[in-house]
């Protein structure tokens, strides 16, 4: 397999990243993802935003435990930990040819930020295109589920949803859903209601055809893969 | 006097920066300034940048002494202090009708941040400019000074000089000198290697001049003045 063709102009490697709300299972799904991409032969970092490097777990919590800030500071902090990230963990990891699937992108930053603020979704996405210069994922799978059902899920979610208000859940799952239909090349909508096995095989089998890989085969290496056979295609 | 016709959209006070290398003397003269429009009755608010705020200063202990960062990363930091910075610290003086005098705005970004690296001025200045809203000084000083008398007056300089290469600081001033004749309207540049009367004096005349203030009758305040008499017009 050969993803060179793939688009982004600086990397050789794969770059997939997962969306959506508290309780979707994001976690899991990279995890189970991750593990696929291993058997088939892929050195593969597992990352997320905010936080993924020391200085982005700094500019988390300034953000989220900090003092209270415009939605211009808050942007471009996440904008700030999304270009130190990009630079230190990602690109280089691309550049070796291996895969990086990250927990949030660019996507998230639009969903959340521009959601019913002061700023537009075009100008949360222009900051990040030019923080990361213009590095976009490959694939983007979006677990979509009713925020009702993703809160319930997450301990102490209940009081969360509670907190931020129902409608500010509701309002960033159209955002995302908004985004998918307008980005159908790239995001992919995953309804992350169903079991962690039914979603993990759906992510496999959209991200096996996006990359251009023969899923069969793949198959047939994970049976045959020492590293982990009891996972199976799980 | 009234300043509300000064052009700035939401801000009826005076806003002025003050810019120049290492030892050009910004604090002297951002004291005896700030203490001249005190006695002609103004509240001033005296800042800078980076670390405005409490947050300012955790974001310039990140780029001074944190992690290694690419431009991108950096530029975004700078923008999300200077973000802040104006939104808790600068327009609420400024609504006030309050006059702000800044050690460092804008024009540091784009000389320090835009020479000879891999971002251009505009980038910095657009990055600026979004983060406040568009906010920019009434009037800008420019201290002007010869880096290699500058890093003289400054303990260690020299060593500091030595450090960045005189390159650098030959290389800033110039961005420096390329900003103010970009932006005459409001880029004033002021040869800091006179004394400190000479430069307050001039100073002084600049923003008086900028600002449609009498100078002549603020110094018959200045002799009136019972706020700190002694210190006149020096």
């Amino acid at each position: 397999m050969t993803v060179s063709s793939l688009g982004s102009p600086s990397a050789s490697g794969v770059f997939v990243s997962f969306e959506g709300g508290d309780g979707s299972g994001k976690t899991t799904q990279i995890s189970l993802l991750a593990d696929w991409f291993s058997r088939i032969g892929y050195e593969v970092v597992t990352t997320r935003e905010p936080g993924g490097t020391a200085m982005g777990l700094e500019l988390r919590r300034l953000v989220l435990h900090g003092e209270d800030m415009d939605p211009r500071t808050e942007a471009l902090l996440y904008a700030a930990d999304r270009a130190h990230h990009v630079d230190t963990v990602v690109r280089p990891a691309l550049e070796r040819g291996g895969v990086v699937i990250t927990d949030r992108y660019l996507d998230s930053s639009v969903a959340y930020q521009a959601g019913g603020r002061e700023l537009s979704a075009a100008e949360i996405e222009n900051l990040s295109l030019w923080a990361t210069r213009g590095l976009l994922p490959h694939v983007t799978i979006l677990l979509d589920l009713d925020p009702a059902i993703g809160v319930a899920r997450v301990p102490g979610g209940l009081d969360r949803l509670e907190r931020a208000g129902a409608e500010f859940h509701v309002r960033t799952r159209e955002a995302y859903l908004a985004r998918a239909a307008a980005h159908p090349g790239r995001i992919v909508v995953v309804d992350a209601a169903r079991t962690v096995e039914e979603v993990h095989a759906q992510v496999v089998e959209l991200v096996a055809r996006r990359l251009g890989i023969e899923v069969e085969s793949s198959l047939a290496v994970v049976e045959d893969s020492p590293l982990d056979p009891a996972q199976g295609d799980a």
